[in-house]
């Protein structure tokens, strides 16, 4: 296919406690095309704070922190732009983490993307592992074949609107029209390679695969669901 | 072998322009180890500003920004530690990434490792696809067998001192003595859970490996050094 509009306007959201790699893992494939390839990468937040990575904080105190570690060591990335001020985008990815279980916390996150989910600017959306769950609750997503975090699977299938999706078990990736939804953490990356290969194509997807010296799975390649009895 | 200190002081070196992967793979692994097990991680640059994420930026202007990308969109880390404040460590781990070609602005980085590398408490100096040129600029592990990113191999082996390494082309990762050096980007990972794997024990590397679902490479699974013509 090609590509929609140039600069393509990617953008990453961002809330407390996302998993790192369901971020750091697909940006860095994409921060590696965009060196060829002219497209802009935003991350979004509520506001400009930073936020917390694989650690939650709600008002200042840290949940579910072990005792060892102290808040001052949190992990944290900066946001680009809050919901509030951002542009258009033509793909919008949404990574998991357990802050995604935190139902208060990611309600704006909810609500904002239940509103770009009817943007005609929108080319693809993208979620990473329990990302999914978010988009899920947005009810947009209803009758759509969908994937998710293999360990979280039967938690997301419990969230509003959940029961309307079509979850697939067994899958690296799924891809439904432009809603393309990846099992958990690693799988993104394999995703966004994916998403690359079908965007960019097959030559771009593994030079920069081989740049990564990653080892992909392929869309159907899914060991761990039967490592954690989903099949 | 038994944990040496608990809780374990794990540190992860910063400087602008690393690789995404180098470093959230194996924090990654790192955060959720430490979830069940007694450590801190802290992450340490020069001062205490925001740290750029595969891309330069030096006195306020970007080095290699593509054309379509603003500096209002770079990926921005927070450091925990300055160099000067910061506290004992039983673990050092040195990401790779474009950043490390930049002598001067590494500079310091160097001269702390240098000063680690003989500090009685450092238990394992582990490095990251080109990380491991930032150790060889510090002379401390001349006779050493090393490895580190295949695309970048030949550059590495011409850094102040890198003759005096022992470079091994085709390796996952390689360990000599508490010296732990991986191949390029994702390779750091399959290091962390290799070191996981030694310290804690398989079970625990394989439960972390799982939760990511994360397909690992063995040790000597290296097909990225015959790609790249190292063999």
């Amino acid at each position: 296919m090609s590509i929609p509009t140039v600069p393509l306007r990617i953008a990453v959201v961002l809330f407390p406690a996302l998993t790192a790699l369901d971020v750091f893992g697909p940006l860095n494939a994409l921060n590696l095309l965009s060196i060829q390839h002219s497209m802009t990468l935003s991350l979004l937040s509520t506001d400009l704070k930073p936020v917390s990575i694989d650690r939650t904080i709600i008002d200042g105190v840290y949940q579910g922190m072990p005792s060892w570690q102290s808040p001052n060591l949190t992990q944290l990335v900066l946001p680009t732009h809050t919901f509030d001020d951002a542009p258009d985008f033509d793909v919008i990815m949404v990574p998991g983490g357990s802050g995604t279980r935190n139902l208060n916390l990611t309600k704006p996150h909810v609500d904002w993307l239940q509103g770009r989910m009817d943007d005609p600017n929108l080319q693809y959306m993208m979620t990473v592992c329990t990302g999914t769950s978010l988009l899920a609750r947005t009810g947009k997503i209803a009758g759509k074949n969908a994937t998710t975090n293999k360990a979280a699977f039967n938690w997301v299938k419990t969230v509003e609107h959940a029961e309307d999706v079509n979850w697939i078990a067994k899958a690296r990736w799924v891809v439904d029209g432009n809603l393309w939804t990846s099992s958990g953490v690693s799988a993104g990356t394999d995703m966004t390679l994916g998403w690359i290969e079908h965007v960019y194509g097959r030559n771009e997807s593994e030079r920069i695969r081989i740049q990564l010296e990653w080892v992909s799975l392929n869309q159907t390649d899914d060991p761990f669901a039967e490592i954690y009895g989903l099949v």
